[in-house]
């Protein structure tokens, strides 16, 4: 297994960070082109960054819409990027993420279909379209980490997986962020130009709205949890804590509407104090704030009748429920 | 539809009311016995003490072991109402009512079968060997407004659903307390002389721990909601709220224990403020208090890894989620 060296925060100097990941990529490129796939997280956004800095016109940034995203999330970032002069293509593949998500409630087969869709599917097919050999990816040392430790089967790690992505996937994966945590990230990110709007973004997952669905993934599910993300993420901005997030559940609870039982859905609302994601502990929001944030979800996301607040730690717990 | 002439606890002439309701049961038994079940709970206690004032020893009380109860609750009731001079009979069904819940997962099938096995199997048959022809019943308001408004399918008012109990049955309900809500049923129970103990217990529903399951009531699964149950009323009992749950979540989520991934339970703990239960909030609980809970629940409750908090308020949420 190969060994990482980490940089911690602390340890980090940005200036010599960041020309020596730009001889790096550029080395592994060589004269040849690169793709990457721009999700709008940190580390997507600090990888897009760091390989046009590198490659400028030789990368080819896809966003794949895959109908996972947040409200509003596909126009957000190309805008954004657009505007920092880096030109991002978004790829229409929703019908192809929700067929192959059909029937499952398993959350390793739901991640496992996403890859599948994701890699094998989409981007191996943009990318022998495009002729590109590289790809570039956002993998973190915390990602290794957890999947060395059997913890996630994280999408982006193939090689300490001990898979290799040449034979699986027809590509080589570029992975410059791999030595950095997700405060290492930010620091990159900000200094290579990401609004702070971007860089402070809270952590999303890979799999992004079907890590935030328990059991069955569809379009109208994945359209319950957006519309309460939409409303997590306006109430809790301002708190400025290491993540938050909402959960629509699969269990049913019995609710009441109009003087009537209404067998209705649940919402779980994690708000996390991290440094790493290695570790985490649930925020004290004041309790008046909960209960506003409580009534919004229950007045505005269709079907919710009742609302929780996480309390557990990590470990045992994890930062998402899939 | 009988209408029934509501009591409110500030127009409750306690003393009064006992002498007229006493009347009452034996004016309906007559020269007969009458037979009653004893859970635990304020209401049955509270009709339990005023049936013996009634018809002393020609009521006979049964407490059903149904292995739905919470931790020692047979001995602890069969102990305080020895010492009260009221003899309790127990029953042991556990056999029947697990055999009855298996593999049902839908709320109103589960509290129909535990109806069914309790009324008509256990009940029935205790009824019919012991030739009373009169049961003593603690039904309340709240639980006639739940049924007619269709919330609930409470167990123990079928006149109100126009069920006629003597003919599906084979015996006659006498519901002295249905003209009061809970806060006035503590008072009476206290002017009956049950310790503080007692008339101050937190309400419990019907179908009991089968009721703080989502999904299949198993033995097991009622085994880790007992514990559950135990943790939370020992660490909250202090804060003297209307009433406080553990609830056994059948969704599973991702947690960690010693470094591996652990596809774990979720507790969800609720606390509510409340006079009526007609309408509820949930409790201020301290949030470092709320997470020493959750810690407890994680260590002393196995496979549970999650521990959420109920921050929704009733409506639209009721305050049992199954």
């Amino acid at each position: 297994m190969l060994v990482i060296a980490e940089i911690t925060v602390d340890k980090l100097d940005t200036g010599r960070f960041i020309s020596a990941k730009v001889k790096e990529i550029r080395a592994a490129v060589g004269s040849g082109t690169a793709i990457n796939a721009l999700s709008g997280g940190v580390d997507s956004s600090t990888v897009t960054m760091l390989g046009h800095r590198a490659l400028d016109t030789r990368l080819r940034t896809v966003f794949i819409e895959n109908g996972l995203m947040r409200e509003g999330e596909p126009e957000r970032v190309v805008g954004l990027f657009r505007s920092l002069g880096v030109a991002v293509e978004v790829v229409e593949a929703r019908k192809e993420f929700f067929a192959a998500l059909k029937g499952l409630t398993d959350p390793e087969e739901k991640r496992e279909a996403i890859t599948q869709t994701f890699y094998k599917k989409i981007f191996g097919r943009l990318v022998r379209e495009s002729g590109a050999k590289h790809l570039l990816q956002g993998t973190i040392l915390t990602d290794v980490d957890e999947t060395v430790a059997g913890i996630k089967r994280q999408h982006n790690v193939f090689e300490q997986l001990g898979i290799d992505p040449q034979k699986a996937f027809g590509y080589r994966i570029v992975e410059p962020l791999i030595q950095l945590r997700k405060d290492g990230v930010r620091v990159v990110g900000k200094a290579l130009g990401l609004p702070a709007e971007l860089f402070e973004r809270i952590p999303f997952p890979g799999p992004a709205l079907a890590a935030r669905v328990i059991g069955e993934v569809t379009s109208e599910r994945v359209g319950t949890v957006r519309t309460a993300t939409a409303v997590v993420e306006r109430r809790l901005a301002s708190l400025k804590t290491f993540q938050h997030m909402a959960i629509l559940h699969e269990d049913r609870v019995t609710g009441m509407r109009g003087g009537k039982r209404d067998f209705g859905y649940q919402i779980e609302v994690r708000c996390w104090d991290s440094t790493d994601a290695v570790a985490a502990t649930p925020t004290d929001v004041p309790f008046a704030r909960l209960r506003r944030l409580a009534d919004r979800l229950t007045s505005e996301v269709p079907g919710v009748v009742s609302v929780t607040y996480n309390i557990g730690s990590k470990p045992p717990s994890c930062i998402e429920a899939v």
